[in-house]
């Protein structure tokens, strides 16, 4: 294979990622909005800002699409873990 | 506003935050299997598996689309090396 030909290939592979990132950039953007909505609610009402029989089931649940669309179910779960600590880190500060 | 109120506006929430993270699994678990393809692609070719300037400018990229999505550019910037060092781990070990 020539290296023109292979710069080729790897670009178009390149493409996809970019558009991936994009989209997971915009869902990851949409989700904190959301969550920013939730924290502010919990703390108008006075919830506790961690729920963690609901993160439970998100585990499990995230675990299982993982598992489906064969993507280890540890990674999606480390994944999530990041994002929700993140989330908590936004809620503590809006209770404050 | 009554407990019941209070429970189905989070339930709401939930619901979306649910559907964005079966989205999120599923664009990251595409994302995976076109950096496999990158990481045999490369082992084959004899390729180096990290690529600095190609990481740096996706860095600069994706901070530019959180900043527009209203998402925090550094959390988006520890995201993203967060999925390229897991990218990374699979692309050292398709070498072995």
């Amino acid at each position: 294979m020539t290296e023109a030909l292979q710069k080729e290939l790897l670009a178009r592979f390149r493409d996809s990622i970019d558009n991936l990132d994009a989209a997971l950039i915009n869902i990851v953007a949409e989700r904190f909005r959301i969550t920013k909505q939730v924290g502010e609610f919990k703390a108008e009402h006075n919830l506790p800002p961690a729920d963690p029989d609901r993160e439970k089931q998100q585990v499990e649940r995230l675990r299982k699409l993982a598992a489906d669309a064969n993507l280890d179910p540890d990674f999606a779960e480390k994944l999530l873990s990041f994002i929700i600590e993140e989330v908590i880190r936004h809620h503590e500060q809006a209770r404050k």
